[in-house]
């Protein structure tokens, strides 16, 4: 889950740059939107060299799928409903409705767009597995059963990220009928 | 299904400025890899002027997703093995091994990246569920039991996508385990 973070020591110059060239990322497109945002301008807005922003990142592709995966990034961990199926549900149904808005369309399209950085739809992810694992282990401190991650990501997960991407996004019923297959099955 | 073929009339001009844009793409992304690729470079190879391809594709990303949809077409239908489960299973390994390949991964990176022609990646999912249609139409004429085709596509394509594009691609063992889950439900 750490590579997320790699290169870039808290409070470090390194840190520092990445603060700064996302922050400028976002600026500009909130501003301008993606038709304008160049690697000079990016650049000139975070105070650093473009040199510095091909070193780290190699291109503007990758500096986008970059900043996409921290965006996704979960500001905290799952909500607690009482059961882990209740945990999976709201997590699920609030995933659901981030992929299926226009900005989580834009930003599954960055992250799998960038060809040079191939970490990052791995990085995006880790970050779903990192939020059913602590439900997990609710579950199991619960005596909960739960299934595992792997099967969660098969059965709950992928539907909704494929029918976001390819197909229309899942309603909530649809959503929550995956969850309940999950537990038809055990 | 047929919404693919809108606009290119077999053997009207609509339909050869198609195959030869087509091919001009095909032909100069095999000599020159990506980089390589302009609109004014794929109208000079095709013969048409660069602004038939602004009015018909709006960009080179809806142009490349075009051809990429076309590249996905299956060259036929599923291989019949005698029973539905055998014909999902040959037809699903074969689908991942296709997804996971290097070129597979380009084409549906090209089809989710165009932004201005939304439908391709509709297409793409609707090229998958014909497939498994014909699947479940000689299931039908067998007495045979199979699932509905959406079902087919949360529990086994959904996971040979999303594992594909996001995380590994699955091994032959998984996606076999995918249509077992299928047939365990029911």
């Amino acid at each position: 889950m750490s590579s997320s973070q790699a290169g870039s020591r808290p409070g470090g110059r390194s840190a520092r740059v990445q603060a700064a060239v996302h922050a400028a990322v976002k600026s500009l497109q909130a501003e301008a939107g993606r038709g304008e945002l160049t690697v000079p301008a990016v650049a000139e807005r975070a105070k650093v060299t473009p040199s510095t922003i091909y070193r780290r990142w190699g291109d503007l592709a990758s500096l986008l799928a970059d900043v996409a995966v921290e965006r996704i990034r979960p500001d905290g961990p799952p909500a607690e409903t009482g059961s882990a199926k209740g945990d999976l549900s709201a997590w699920a149904e609030q995933y659901a409705e981030e992929m299926s808005s226009s900005v989580g369309q834009e930003l599954m399209r960055d992250i799998l767009a960038a060809r040079s950085q191939a970490d990052n739809p791995a990085r995006c992810c880790n970050l779903v597995r990192a939020q059913i694992d602590i439900i997990g282990e609710r579950a199991k401190a619960c005596n909960e059963v739960f299934p595992d991650t792997e099967t969660v990501l098969d059965v709950v997960v992928a539907p909704i990220v494929y029918r976001s991407l390819f197909v229309d996004p899942p309603s909530a019923e649809h959503v929550q009928a995956l969850v309940e297959r999950l537990w038809a099955e055990r």
